[in-house]
């Protein structure tokens, strides 16, 4: 019984690396998209999202009857909580992705035109992009090293997206308003997508308890955060 | 012992109804404090994060503890994990009813001043906080039709966003770039926390399943959406 559970949960991991990744694809080409206004790309991206949705819904199902039909306890449980989470916040990610793409899509200028923005949005989107595979080496590797420098890097997410706003609100802006928008809009959706992939490896952690058991209703201090 | 779990359920709910309304009110008063400019104002919703934390946290692990003691099936099951799909989302809204509330706090002068922006952002926030009033009322009631409205309603929501967007875009816009990015945000921040309150609302229906009982692993169409 009990082994049957974790061969499911461990198709359920496989997945969520599989997600993970899907996302992560899905940031890098709407950003290049974006940087190199491929409208072909974007499509991709945009059309992606369906995927992303269907990988949920099966995940998030298959979550459900394993909790129904194996009535998991201590860190069993914890681990599929951790899995209902953790989709969440994917298919949050691929929407955000999806969001990068539409503006790749509808903007002619778009804000990479500007030459003050373009470094540092590209650095944001590297970012977010890498956080993405960290989380699934996390996931993969029940590696929680790369979940920490995942948490220094967020910070340097935070002080991009500060040095942005300068940029844009700097007396010598001269791209006009509907680039600075877009531009604190893509940081925004960039930011946003790091958050919830440094979630994703936070959750990676309950992932892994069935080999470091702990008792329910523990709290335990976050490793990662 | 199936009662036992219908008491426990009905806890959740009247806390998932006292989450949503400090949700509601948190928006409302980060709302009020950007309009007034009413720094005190803006430090108590500010201040509320904290105990939409811990709420949010008490009621996730009690969501766990009932799913380890009562291992519950199928609409009892699938009630659990709405519940714990719902603080999720009603942890996201304090947060964006927080991003308001520091915008107001630190930017003197706010887009509010800007006399084109404030009737629509003004809207905004009335639905926003309508929202979460309304997912309240759905989740205490188990009344679906209101919903529905909040759906309809939501098409207003994405209407004054375009619009706000339009006013900001246009050739007279004359309050600079910062007023206008900080517009932008907000109107952003209305519109995610209004997404988020349908989205609660649409948990709502799986909270009632005790009631209309279906057999777990049935995909139904979303009455809501």
């Amino acid at each position: 019984m009990r082994a049957a559970f974790h061969v499911q949960l461990d198709e359920l991991i496989i997945d969520l690396v599989r997600m993970t990744r899907l996302a992560g694809q899905m940031m890098t080409n709407a950003a290049i998209a974006l940087h190199q206004r491929d409208l072909a790309l974007a499509a991709v991206v945009i059309a992606k999202r369906d995927q992303m949705y269907a990988m949920h819904d099966d995940t998030e199902q298959r979550c459900i009857i394993l909790l129904a039909r194996r009535a998991p306890v201590a860190g069993d449980l914890r681990a599929v909580v951790a899995a209902l989470r953790a989709v969440a916040h994917l298919k949050r990610m691929g929407n955000l992705a999806r969001h990068v793409a539409l503006i790749a899509q509808i903007k002619n200028p778009n804000p990479m035109t500007a030459d003050e923005v373009r470094p540092v949005l590209a650095r944001m989107s590297l970012l977010a992009s890498q956080f993405a595979e960290d989380a699934a080496i996390v996931i993969e590797r029940q590696d929680f090293g790369s979940g920490s420098q995942l948490v220094e890097a967020d910070h340097e997410v935070d002080a991009l997206r500060r040095h942005l706003f300068d940029i844009l609100f700097a007396e010598d802006w001269s791209h006009g308003v509907e680039q600075a928008v877009d531009a604190a809009l893509i940081g925004r959706y960039y930011e946003r997508f790091a958050d919830h992939a440094v979630a994703v490896a936070t959750e990676a952690r309950y992932l892994a308890t069935r080999r470091m058991p702990e008792p329910y209703g523990l709290k335990t201090g976050g490793r990662l955060r």
